[in-house]
């Protein structure tokens, strides 16, 4: 449980021409395992996750998808403890009990946007097919986050991510406040199960919205990342790389900070460049 | 439509102590939409991709879920033609129509992982949980691939990478013969995205199974990427990074070849060395 790396043996082969060297040797690999999040009894989603955190990752799931507003929504959370073949316990099942009088929306997360219209994406805009609406007014929130402070948190999430180094596999996601404190840092084999377990922690500590507050991502900027943002009332999204068309038209749309390729001592903002003083 | 990158305002900024300068100019960035892909008038999936390839896409996902096992159990591809609120042709619905006497498994992709025991994923291994049968043996197809022509792929492939160079945010997969010939590259938001472009590609070819094929994609290769490759029949899956636990051991237990680090000269080994002649 909670196991992010694993040894394996790896053939590593260097090629000198027609000459090819093998030394044999064991690897640090990460680890990947489903999740399969229940709520209620009911099977609601499974995801490929490093394992660890499952808890935060499944609070914070539900929140980025609109299902709960925070954590007083939940009664309980549980591993539900089955064995694999080997008879070890495999904790790759969490039960979430909503509070007395939630209710989770009818729908599953795929046939709720399915089912939109008779066409499904047709006749609406493509963001709004997919959008889930925030309880949370980002724009609203106008605490100013200076750009030297965003150029110090690249290298406080890679202190912090320990595992990254040793398999290369794993993405990180890392909470700051506006004046840079670090407040958590999660890694995940998955970039979005990484924010969603930034977004379940800061849920359980009874944070949200995260008014004045930063994501770091060392991967991409998604338009799902950035909805996660959105949905925690994160007013600023900072990626290591590129971000893609859709999460800088939410980011416009939402009043979000959107910064790419946030590399010291240059770094490039799509949208919301006033609360950056820009 | 097909449109894989756009041009968008940003603000480009440097840092040099106290002294923040700004520069405004138009940036190129990837395309990222939703693509619904319906079955027979029935939504089943929806996908952030980047547009194009959209029917290859669908039907390498449909291969790769094991729904239809290729190009003959589907009659059409078609995109419904539906506008967003300007009245511009979006292309964001393929409706797929299955050949007379094809019928989709009764369960949707969620549901059919969920539904595999009172208790989800309980009381089997998390592998067979979430692991689909491919309909080709990939143990079986003994063509020898010669490490050093591994060693030229990453090369080519970079080469065909056309846009990812202009954005940084593209995933690249690519089809190569056992004798270093590429076939086909595809790129995408999404790296799932780009193999099942792929493998939709391969089928609509009528090449299924992929026998004496190497796949090779730009980023790690996870579970889902390799149970993709299984699912084509492709005996090797190349990675330019790191592989996962659980794309290690589906590679052993399908006699398939998973190669990490594809940094030449060197490369690691993680499963199939054999096919190698290492």
């Amino acid at each position: 449980m909670g196991r992010i790396t694993t040894r394996t043996p790896v053939q590593r082969v260097t090629l000198d021409g027609d000459q090819v060297s093998v030394v044999r040797r064991p690897d640090t690999v990460t680890v990947e395992e489903p999740l399969q999040v229940r709520v209620d009894g009911r099977p609601l989603t499974v995801t490929m996750r490093t394992p660890g955190d499952d808890f935060d990752l499944a609070l914070g799931f539900l929140v980025g998808e609109g299902l709960v507003s925070g954590a007083d929504d939940v009664r309980t959370l549980m591993h539900c403890l089955d064995e694999d073949a080997d008879g070890h316990p495999t904790y790759n099942v969490v039960d979430v009990a909503l509070s007395p009088g939630v209710v989770l929306p009818e729908v599953s997360l795929e046939r709720s946007f399915a089912s939109t219209s008779a066409c499904g994406v047709c006749g609406t805009t493509s963001i709004d097919a997919v959008r889930r609406r925030s309880p949370y007014d980002v724009a609203a929130d106008r605490t100013p986050i200076a750009p030297q402070v965003l150029a110090d948190l690249p290298e406080a999430l890679a202190r912090e991510q320990a595992a990254f180094e040793r398999t290369g596999g794993l993405h990180a996601a890392g909470l700051f406040t506006a004046a840079g404190e670090l407040l958590v840092v999660r890694e995940d084999v998955g970039r979005h199960n990484a924010v969603d377990k930034v977004v379940g922690w800061a849920a359980r500590e009874h944070r949200l919205p995260l008014a004045g507050h930063v994501l770091v991502v060392s991967s991409r900027a998604s338009f799902e990342l950035t909805q996660k943002a959105v949905m925690a009332g994160i007013p600023c999204l900072a990626a290591i790389s590129a971000p893609s068309s859709l999460a800088i038209e939410l980011a416009e749309q939402s009043g979000l900070t959107l910064v790419g390729f946030l590399r010291p001592p240059r770094l490039s903002v799509y949208a919301g460049g006033d609360r950056l003083g820009l």
